[in-house]
């Protein structure tokens, strides 16, 4: 493929974009109509919407058009997990510019596509526009095979929170590229290229979690926003913590304390979830805290104390109190 | 409410924008979790996604923001209809820049808001991060109630056309706000706000509507979106077409054969569908046409000869054959 998008045409693209999906049963109806159809089975759909901009959630020069598909999939395909969810389907709406190559957006589809299939599901529709900035909306769907929607806001007193995936990884690839760095490619790659454990929610979902999020602010602050609508405090066990030695070399390389990365880092699409204290979770996840009563307000500890650090923590602000 | 988008933040203009929004039993979970859970009664779910960027799509010294906001929803909620289904709930992916004052994107959501009840449904969730441009993407959820969806590619030679709603309106509006005008009112503002005849695309389901599709490109271009996909041609009578006296005054005034609004302006979101010749059409519905056989190649002719004219005819492309 050569050329522009403007080259290419706006009706050119969106038939390129199309003859590159797979699809699956659970898409009854396409893209090409008004609307896809999309099978719903329990009566429910779940449904999420995330906006990433080239500049503040991407760089081209940092993250091939593949990696930004996979990644922005991934991102809206967690939430859906974090439900509790099985991701079904996937709209996109996307903004490019005429003089972009007109392979940057086949390679998107691409890796979109190709996370799609990893998470069981696929590309039902979407909207292709020309703009001045690359946009990528993406809308993802899910079932929920008849159980509960775990929310935020079911955490008790006593309940243990468990984490499974990656934390602080995408935050290390970060410190790694913004540096100049393009190793370890394992953190690089990490960053580029988040992996959500997608079964793991609904698994968490059927072992009775109680409140559930997935961690694109950071741990610190996407179990603040647990805690807040649970009305709960959570104390975050620091040698519970997964940090890995390569981590923490990276740490001392760069100077920033590694566990900074873990508990601030967003963006690797972890998911954390309170459970009751009798739960047997399986090997996959990991216990790094436990659900404290709301005290003076619903706050995040670590080890009894407020975490002092930057990144991710200031998205959740001043605890309550 | 004073100042600008980013004075108030991303969580505190987060928060006024939800707490703005009315629901529906529909939204079984609302905004502020991972993700939305919506009805979807028959087991499926209908889904569009539109894009829409300020300049392109609208402009903010024609429109005012709570106008955009119906605009866009209108957009999305009609391409649920046209599909035999009826709206159930919404999710807004917003770009806004920084120096936006933030009463625009709160108006805008009382637009979105405001036009969903019209329709039957609700805000069930969204994103909203900031961008140099104002981006507005929409993605639309419904359902079929047991129905059919109705898609481009069942229409049938022998079929009759016909159209509910609105052709040409939103045209001769733009035609007018292009050219400095403020009035006649009933265009100017059906450019700013269209009406789509949501309930009609249920109904014309349950008649039995062998093909459908809401009129966005212009009549001509979408009814060629169903000859292309049905493998029909189809020809639209010149004389059925609703000209209203005073279109054709604005026309006069402009220098524009009214007609050519009606053929090619889109944006009012008519509906327009392919229906049985025996089918029973309630007064809501004109017909101003016929489905044939594809002969060389689907095509659309006006009174058996294509329409020669600039507008939405350009999407189309030439006929095949």
């Amino acid at each position: 493929m050569k050329g522009t998008v403007g080259e290419l045409g706006e009706f050119g693209l969106i038939r390129e974009l199309t003859s590159r999906l797979t699809t699956t049963p659970a898409v009854r109806l396409g893209p090409g109509d008004d609307a896809a159809v999309v099978a719903a089975p329990d009566r429910r759909v779940v449904a999420s919407t995330d906006v990433l901009l080239e500049g503040r959630h991407f760089r081209r020069d940092w993250s091939t058009a593949y990696d930004v598909g996979r990644k922005a999939a991934a991102q809206n395909l967690a939430d859906i997990a974090a439900m509790g969810a099985t991701p079904t389907a996937l709209l996109l709406g996307l903004v490019v510019p005429a003089e972009l190559p007109a392979t940057w957006p086949l390679e998107l589809m691409d890796g979109i596509s190709d996370e799609c299939q990893v998470a069981g599901a696929a590309v039902a529709g979407g909207d292709v526009v020309r703009g001045d900035a690359i946009t990528v909306a993406i809308t993802a769907l899910g079932d929920l095979q008849g159980r509960r929607p775990v929310t935020r806001s079911g955490a008790r007193p006593g309940d243990v929170v468990a984490v499974t995936g990656w934390l602080g990884w995408s935050a290390a690839g970060y410190a790694l590229l913004s540096r100049g760095f393009r190793s370890p490619r394992a953190f690089v790659e990490a960053h580029r290229r988040p992996e959500p454990p997608y079964a793991e929610g609904p698994a968490a979902a059927a072992l009775g979690a109680t409140a559930m999020t997935d961690v694109s602010d950071g741990l610190l602050a996407d179990l603040g926003h647990i805690a807040e609508a649970s009305g709960v405090s959570i104390d975050v066990k620091r040698a519970a913590l997964d940090v890995p030695a390569q981590m923490t070399d990276i740490g001392q390389a760069v100077g920033v304390d590694p566990v900074d990365w873990v508990l601030t880092g967003g963006e690797d699409h972890a998911i954390v979830a309170a459970f009751p204290a009798k739960a047997k979770l399986p090997a996959r996840w990991r216990v790094i805290g436990e659900v404290l009563g709301a005290g003076a307000g619903p706050q995040v500890t670590v080890d009894g104390a407020v975490w002092e650090a930057a990144g991710g923590w200031d998205h959740f602000g001043a605890p309550a109190g």
